[in-house]
């Protein structure tokens, strides 16, 4: 795609459409800098213009002048993205969300609720509980990210394992295509056989088929009671290979995370915690259970504990005051800081079935030790959903990158051999764009660029992602 | 599109890929019957040519065949559809999926299952359940219809209130795309962030897209109890009032089932009951409540009876033993066969945000008063899906084929005004084609258009459908 420059004259056209106190030029270096990365590693691109506007109608103009004029557009939330998917690598303009922030409506007789997609994850959670309803999607970043990115990724989060990712509680959307135009996706309804399923063709596309301008979701009644239990295993594939045997007796945790040693202990010195860790344990897995009825929590986990007990585990311990609990998610939702506060890093978003992660795992590692690299390996475990987080340390630049991505590839083709796939919820982005057909055959890859060229005909919107 | 009539060397070519005893012509009348309707009102239409092939292999062989002569291809499951989607209306070849038959994996470790089109809903059901996991979807017709055609239509079922409908158990699918090509559309895993989502696209494109040869599902562990209360209403649209107060309460059923009395009475009389409902009695809703423990049950049990005392009910009951749940949901899975048994009918797949189901009901009646046609609604109260069965009594058929099509217009004009669609699990097929831009816009149907030329260039798969 050969793409436009802005002019000064279409800066002063796309500044006017939103206002001109909505507008950042390069000039004005520190309200530009935010725009300028998102949390992948420390990748830096800046656009030409950022925009700020209220909503779809002022979207639908900046879009269909930068599709006349072939000027790039991307899209951008909360800039808590890991894959890259908000860096305006092909320049052009930025498009914030971060003004269509209003909860436009908790609809508590159909148990929907209609939202911007700036609104911040946690701030839409919490609105819904005071209502005693529940939109479980909870990614880490919860307190910062948009919902909008939530969509436009994918994106998981600890409760998926029991409630399903951010695409499960998507009944609608309204977007704006690359062409201008604004529609709904589909209905507002719990079932649609009524033509192809745009709303979910939409959801993870990474902002390259459309901008969402609002979302409808489906809610679901809160549920009242929980309990934590956290699993101290002497072996990290044993830990893996037990996440599979506590589904296979019967039981759905609300969380099943995993963590290797060193992602506790980082983030036991990132956040002053001294938990003396045991030299004998090598991994842990944080257990969930939620429902309604405490007597039945602690019945499933004495179930959880049968299990477990099958393996060569430490002192198991169970968390049922608000405190206990809060703690040890406080230490789980750390991790990602504690890694990236350690070393530079790359994040690699694997995903398999959920029996096959004592495989992988043992696979990350024998690469690792081809390649010479040091790997922090936590994440979604019920789901099959390992975060591999490859650690820069004292590796030389030129082996960081130049030998390092060979063995990324071993990892991602492993992934693929054990009928998995290279991202479970931080998508492709920029950063993963290299491996994508490890993931994706030439007829998917077809369909796929054909689907986008239909979309957007001047390939304008979020260039340089995915394909 | 132009397509060309089958030549006898063509018919020659096709039926030797599968084998000359697994071809049907229309010769063979007797042979050929079933395959020139399905269970959409009295519909026939007879295809050139049946091919049964065995494998994706021989599908690919015969589509590419016909891709290349501009020959037509209607795939086809069990012929159970209700909206008219097996129907060869442009001739050419009917691919019957009725050999690709086998449970290929039911996956223990990682409650996953492999499996061909070709097999039976409740098949497939049965052997999940044998090994103590379930799959929930289940549609009226699964006794006959197959998994294939399940998807196709996105068809849902009573449980899908609590459980989701078919496309939400589906991680991964072999497909033969219009082109000959054979692919996957995804992986076998739970979350999945790795380029636009083929698998949704897929699903519910009835057969327009591709025609699906392998399906891998998710199961979860089987609800070991449940309970069944029928609860009799003095009038229709506070039963449909009840539907949302229950979820309201924090309760989500694992059915929601709406029968308006004529339902129930025409029920009574296909089956021989001898239920003698009394006069006052206007409406009916069966609510199955499951889990794994009988007291949480009982105690939701009540709450559900709190909510429903708060309306005009009759004597609720509570159905917990074996036969008299069988005989509950034997009432209420005939409900179709009795209305199809007592008249021509045609059946509107309606559906709504389940709070508007009152207003659904009241309108569907009054558009009936103005038009003149008595209907019988039913269905899937819990998700605002409710099957409105148009009765053609007496009506004359200039009316039955000229006018009536205005009241249907009307009735989906309404559901669309209530945040609705037009089919909530049978598709548009042919039958509700002529309706698709009431629920679609032309921006949407661009789109779509444009996937289906992408996909299949030159339209010879199932043609005549959705739009």
């Amino acid at each position: 795609m050969k793409f436009n420059s802005l002019t000064p004259e279409a800066i002063e056209v796309l500044s006017a459409i939103v206002g001109t106190a909505h507008a950042i030029l390069p000039a004005a270096t520190d309200a530009m800098a935010r725009y300028t990365h998102d949390e992948t590693e420390d990748l830096r691109y800046e656009p030409e213009l950022v925009l700020k506007p209220e909503n779809a109608t002022e979207i639908s103009r900046i879009v269909k002048f930068c599709h006349e004029n072939y000027i790039p557009v991307t899209p951008r939330g909360a800039g808590t993205g890991l894959s890259g998917g908000a860096l305006p690598v092909h320049k052009g303009v930025v498009i914030s969300t971060e003004r269509l922030n209003k909860i436009i409506q908790i609809d508590e007789r159909n148990l929907q609720a209609t939202v911007e997609p700036g609104v911040i994850t946690q701030v839409f959670q919490e609105a819904v509980i005071a209502k005693g309803l529940f939109y479980p999607p909870d990614p880490s970043s919860r307190g910062s990210c948009f919902l909008g990115g939530n969509l436009s990724e994918s994106s998981g989060g600890p409760r998926a394992v029991k409630y399903g990712v951010t695409k499960d509680y998507v009944l609608n959307m309204e977007v704006v295509l690359p062409t201008g135009e604004i529609t709904w996706t589909g209905a507002n309804v719990l079932k649609n056989a009524t033509g192809y399923n745009l709303t979910q063709l939409m959801i993870g596309s990474e902002g390259t088929l459309g901008i969402i301008t609002k979302i409808v979701f489906k809610l679901i009644p809160y549920p009242t009671q929980n309990l934590v239990m956290l699993a101290p295993f002497r072996d990290q594939e044993e830990a893996c290979a037990a996440v599979s045997r506590i589904f296979m007796a019967g039981i759905v945790p609300s969380a099943l995370e995993f963590m290797e040693r060193d992602a506790i202990v980082w983030t036991d010195q990132f956040l002053n915690l001294n938990l003396s860790l045991p030299e004998d344990i090598k991994a842990h897995l944080l257990i969930e259970l939620d429902g309604n009825e405490m007597d039945l929590l602690f019945k499933d986990a004495e179930r959880v504990y049968e299990v477990l007990e099958g393996f060569n585990v430490g002192e198991i311990l169970v968390a049922d005051t608000d405190k206990q609990k809060a703690d040890l998610w406080h230490l789980r939702r750390n991790v990602a800081h504690a890694v990236k506060g350690n070393s530079v890093y790359k994040e690699e978003d694997t995903v398999v079935p959920r029996a096959e992660l004592p495989k992988l795992l043992h696979g990350v590692k024998a690469i690792g030790a081809k390649y010479n690299f040091k790997s922090v390996c936590y994440g979604h475990a019920g789901d099959g959903n390992l975060h591999v987080n490859i650690i820069k340390g004292d590796m030389s630049d030129n082996d960081w990158n130049n030998k390092l991505p060979e063995g990324i590839k071993e990892i991602f083709e492993l992934c693929v051999s054990l009928g998995g796939t290279i991202s479970g919820e931080h998508g492709i982005g920029l950063v993963q764009r290299p491996y994508i057909s490890i993931a994706l055959n030439e007829v998917q890859l077809r369909l796929m660029r054909g689907i986008k060229t239909l979309f957007d005909p001047h390939g304008i919107l979020n260039p340089g992602k995915i394909f």
